[in-house]
């Protein structure tokens, strides 16, 4: 298969078959590497994010801006011409001659899509609302690729709220298309909906279910944590009683493998403690930095100055 | 006529001679077509908006960077010293030593002319309150040059909010130094005040007036539209009583001439139908899309990139 | 000795050794003769200002800019992650992964030494609340430098608020390492903390105290005034009854030395007539303007680009 992303846009993990995710980890590599430069000299990528968002808008920003591109756009709507009634997809259709790519965020599902739809220039999602937000998971992957070799062969647990993160499904959807199992360790009020465990056995993919991270640790390759909101507890009580199982500190790192990579999306609050920071395990900020290349492979396919 | 506008201030209409708006025109074409680049290395462009706008500000940095120059500035006057009772003119002095020319827009009129009095180095006025807003004016007259061939010869009709609209005025004004006739199409209540056809006269345009697009919409080459806001009207039976003879739908394109081009400043609301965007007389995003050569151009000529 | 600032962060003036200082300001003057160009290319500087501030953020980016490098990041705390309860060494450590160094005003004291202790990174603190803000001090010795010819040999009068102003205390400390004479000229309720007068003795530096610039502005080399702030008076009526005593216009330039040169940190509110500034000894706009190079010689000396 001939691969060729130019002109795509990217509003979920499903607009790129597994082929094209392997490819676009293959030339993150390389810029890695260093071995692209000034890719997007001559480029205008927009960054439009109707809602902020520092580290994702910073991430692009880096990346555009290593690739050799420029950058206009906005960080909140507060500036934007839609408090002027416009629509989006007219917003859409003017910053169209402003630059070759737009990176959008927004507080609405389907704005991305919709954005695409109408778009004459490839249209990045950056995450609408509660809905989808690919390059997350592309840094992820890498991440994983990075430090295992490979994304198969691969214990992986997913810990913390299993149940609204979108990280989470998004990470569990892409994994399903490797060889790998996968560990849920969640309270029960928030542990993974039976939908995605349908969907695994569907694809033959091995999973187990665990309260608690110190039962299982010890068989993991990758630990990837996210943060238990307070707020997702009917009853504070309930939250205070099981948060502690989900904390990773000092003590905690007596449960996994010598060799368990502990992962997070971030920002994190207290669900893992900063005095795991220097364990070689925590790969948490690389994890972030990785968003850079990953996110100027992306933008070089798509606008097509990477082939 | 050697023309040279290094240096120069362009704050009303009133500051480009005719030979030298065509000039612009000229540089505006060439740019287009891809004859300069990178013109504006080296070069810092601030872009100074005490008042947020997204596409005015977005064309303006689209355009300081498929020049090649660099923006500096703020979208907002949130994040200004004027919130610490600088007076603007030590703000513009100061902002002198970081840039080789500023933009600016300021909810107050004068604001742009009081900064170029003051300034070093050129202004650009991107719009002061409901005053002035000069290369809105040059895009929408590159915009006609480039459907028609020339300023020359046309029948422009302007439609909408003919009272109050800013865009409106300058065009008249502008159009006013070449060869054409004016159709004027608004309600009674925001109909040309008399000033300006006292102008006209005095040009030797001629001009007609017109309640409806309908009765006039075969004899026109152009179609400028604005909106009409709803606020305008102290009855507000009134209002819906007429915004219908101003809307632009499928139906209302039979009114026009197969070569009448549609044209606005967007944002629009829904003054023009978005089931017109299809039809190839509907030339609005281009005509948006047209802002940053003409910027491009603007800036080439005040900084003496391009001469 | 030989000097190298690569790597390190700049939080306050005693991270500069005197022959530290002296360099960058011999950097700085080789920079705005235009003996260096595009040092910065390649480099991506993030400006992380959790506190608005237009003039040093504009400057920072203008010297960004003007040395060939590249900017991201963001100009309040409302687009900033730290909303999500995220720490500030959480996004130093994430921002790490974006950029070559970081620039960053913050309005808790210390916050710009916190994020030095765990980046990997140069910080340059751009303020931190009302503690230090060295690069402030670096172009008011550049431009004392500039105008006569050396940090020795002068009589500096300081005016204004003695008591609180950042911008005086660190200037202060700085000109004690060099053959000086200090002059005080302030009202009693805002006069300089004697803890400064201990050490100005320890250093066998001359000083004498006025109210009043009249009495001793034929004296001066240089008068560096600041704005004194009505609210630092318990009792309105002692502010109006003093702060004339503070205010320089055209005739209280009689007063001066023909050669006295007047600086300003500014913003100014009405302690400076503007009738003021076509005086040749008002250089306070070109000392703001002495901002852009001297930051761009830190930047290239603590990014390891100028040698």
């Amino acid at each position: 298969m001939s691969i060729n992303l130019k002109g795509k846009s990217i509003i979920s993990l499903n607009d790129m078959k597994k082929e094209e995710l392997l490819y676009l980890m293959d030339i993150s590599k390389k810029i890695k590497e260093g071995k692209y430069s000034n890719f997007l000299e001559g480029k205008i990528v927009a960054s439009l994010f109707f809602e902020p968002s520092t580290r994702t808008r910073l991430s692009f920003q880096s990346a555009i801006k290593y690739g050799g591109g420029k950058s206009i756009g906005f960080a909140t709507s507060k500036s934007s011409s839609t408090e002027k009634g416009e629509s989006l997809a007219d917003t859409v259709k003017t910053v169209n001659g402003y630059c070759d790519a737009i990176v959008m965020r927004h507080r609405i599902e389907g704005a991305a899509r919709r954005a695409s739809d109408v778009s004459t220039v490839p249209v990045v999602n950056a995450g609408d609302g509660s809905n989808q937000h690919p390059t997350q998971t592309f840094l992820d992957l890498f991440t994983i690729i990075e430090k295992k070799g490979s994304l198969n062969n691969n214990v992986v647990g997913l810990m913390g709220d299993l149940k609204y993160s979108r990280t989470i499904h998004s990470l569990l959807i892409a994994l399903s298309h490797f060889d790998v199992k996968l560990v849920f360790i969640s309270p029960e009020a928030l542990k993974i909906p039976s939908r995605y465990l349908e969907y695994l056995k569907s694809k033959d993919i091995d999973y187990e279910i665990y309260n608690d991270f110190k039962d299982c640790g010890k068989s993991l390759d990758i630990l990837y944590c996210t943060r238990i909101q307070r707020e997702r507890f009917y009853d504070p009580m309930e939250y205070e009683s099981v948060a502690g199982s989900y904390v990773i500190d000092k003590e905690g790192l007596e449960y996994l493998n010598k060799e368990t990579y502990i992962m997070h999306p971030l920002p994190r609050v207290d669900e893992i403690s900063v005095e795991v920071d220097d364990d070689p395990r925590a790969i948490y900020f690389e994890q972030a930095h990785n968003g850079v290349p990953v996110r100027q492979a992306l933008l070089g396919l798509l606008t097509g100055t990477i082939k």
